[in-house]
């Protein structure tokens, strides 16, 4: 029985990961749970999986909820990290959205948990802190986004050193086939409708603007410790293959599947082992019949080719990538800027930055929350 | 430093088996070989790898030999068991062509020698023989067959009781554009063009015929151990990726590749490391753009379905099946038969055979030997 604990319980990822638990309930169990705001949405997830320890993002959710539940509730970053260390847990899923997960995934490694990775913020902002501390406490970090999962899965049984490069694959996100100058009129509307993937609305823009392949290159840097020149983003419209890994053989391994989160969600927890998942559809290739590969172009991306510059530069240069990409995107979502501005807000605050070399997390939490500063009032 | 036994050398796995020895002489070293009757081709392979001992098909081939070098030279069956138990030999890469590759093998697990077995004859005509001698004797099969390599490289690190079925990958060969009506005239020039892989002859014309894809279902069958109906083929022209395994999670892990051989030979003897291939051209699928996949129409390629209904029924159906093939394909090579009565000649063997269930070893020997007299002299 694997002791879980769910940051982000009421996100796209938190509710799949419900849905795994609720499968194999001999297998799982929900043993804290953290959410944001959406108590409506929380209150039967509650009372089906019965967690010892809730934790919600403000004093005002808090109180709230109280009246709902028996259970304890915390509310606050504090309480993210409670949630994360307590005896027991066993894995911490952590699928909150963006750079707040970090100081609990830090606790949590401390603890010796297990990490179930969703939150790729955690690494794109502190990739080296929470690799060294998972390096230092002995603690696995298992990926769940489906191009790591892909990877890792990818990487069984193989050796790091024999590996040449990984080949991330982009479906290319809502705008895939408009071009730059199509871009300018574009809604939010517009922006949340991918192509292949059910995601939150955060994730969606990113993949539109193509950050979130830009994210992923620095997460996967991080997480499977390759330089940036042996990672490859190649556009596969189908989203069929999940990303790969060519050996020194020129063999090159790949993980396909139907778009279905479940699967990731549930190798992370189940690794090394597999579980069955009836529900989800059986790839048929025969019905997909075609799969298309394009070469990616940084011109029209020009997110993907900002964050390989910030991962390349180091330092602090991707968590001023990441926090004003973040700012940025609210304000998308707000109506306050429009799409092509996403860009621009974040190359200026790249621009403007002075790198700083290793920064610890009280320099990388204040560098995030200046850059969020930054971005959301000098609205141009 | 593996030191290998090559039984075949001079064939096309042979020659690249050889060409990746040559790559890595820090790695590998050939002790025995053994070819047919060309010793023209053989000769300076001889003089540039040394081997101790040098096996060919007959007495004749023998003498001829003799003339030209020092080593000690044997003929015939008893050779290639000499060649391949040798104290002085851990690997045996067994690349001949048809049954005769099979007491060998046999002989070589007995003596605890690690297979890398190219000859899918071997396990189509007694895969229960040689797979209950490799339990028996606990020694590893490795396959070289560029299928069953990308099955073994996607099993890397994964359980067997996770596997849902194999997928394995069809270009559809040299007349895969054909109808029914349109093979009645091909030749055997037409045969011989297979639009992606450079092989020998004889799998070429399996290729044609569909056959091949059904030995390899057997081979299959055998090397993993998995049921018939868990075995799925599926046509994708372009062979880049090279086969599949969907597992009980629905995860699909497949290996992909530029069609060389010298891939998986390398694999089968790097196993379980990897080993730089540099002059093998990497996978390109920006270049490749497009991959394509169709259902296998098992009316349009009988000898597939044939093979799917020996392997289903077991015993000594497939030695009559792999037989009445090896037999055909050498008359249709003659010009003695069209293309299209090969499946004749297939289906009959099959259709007046009396399955023994299962046959030890000199039985099998015999029913090869019967249905191949059976093939040739009945010449309708």
């Amino acid at each position: 029985m694997k002791k879980i604990a769910l940051l982000g319980a009421t996100g796209s990822i938190g509710i799949q990961t419900l849905d795994v638990i609720r499968l194999h309930p001999e297998e799982f169990s929900l043993e804290t749970m953290a959410f944001g705001r959406n108590v409506e949405k929380a209150l039967p997830l509650i009372k089906e999986f019965n967690p010892a320890l809730i934790v919600v993002q403000d004093e005002q959710t808090k109180s709230q909820l109280e009246r709902e539940i028996d259970q304890p509730v915390l509310a606050g970053a504090e309480g993210l990290i409670e949630a994360s260390v307590q005896d027991r847990v066993d894995v911490v899923v952590n699928a909150v959205m963006g750079s707040i997960g970090l100081p609990a995934t830090l606790k949590a490694i401390e603890a010796k948990k297990t990490i179930a990775i969703a939150n790729k913020e955690t690494l794109v902002t502190a990739g080296h802190l929470v690799m060294e501390a998972a390096r230092r406490h002995q603690v696995e970090l298992l990926p769940v986004d489906s191009e790591h999962s892909a990877i890792y899965q990818s990487l069984n049984g193989e050796k790091k050193e024999d590996i040449h490069k990984l080949i991330i694959t982009a479906s290319g996100g809502s705008f895939r086939d408009k071009t730059r100058k199509e871009l300018v009129g574009v809604t939010v509307e517009d922006a949340l409708n991918h192509p292949n993937w059910s995601m939150g609305a955060k994730i969606t823009i990113d993949s539109a603007s193509m950050m979130n392949k830009g994210l992923e290159v620095i997460e996967a840097h991080w997480l499977f410790d390759i330089p940036y020149d042996q990672i490859h983003v190649i556009l596969h419209r189908e989203s069929v293959i999940h990303s790969m890994v060519e050996y020194v053989d020129r063999s090159v391994i790949a993980q396909l599947g139907t778009p279905d989160m479940k699967v990731p969600i549930q190798y992370a927890l189940t690794y090394p082992d597999r579980l069955d998942l009836p529900m989800t559809k059986q790839l048929d290739l025969e019905e997909i019949a075609t799969l298309h590969f394009e070469k990616m172009d940084f011109e029209r991306f020009p997110c993907l080719r900002m964050a390989y510059e910030a991962g390349r530069a180091g330092g602090s240069m991707t968590t001023v990538l990441n926090a004003a990409n973040e700012e940025a995107v609210q304000l998308f979502l707000e109506g306050k800027i429009s799409f092509l501005e996403i860009e621009q807000k974040i190359e200026k605050a790249l621009e403007t930055h002075e790198r700083i070399h290793n920064p610890d997390l009280l320099t990388i939490l204040s560098i995030d929350e200046e850059t969020r500063q930054r971005v959301r009032f000098q609205l141009n």
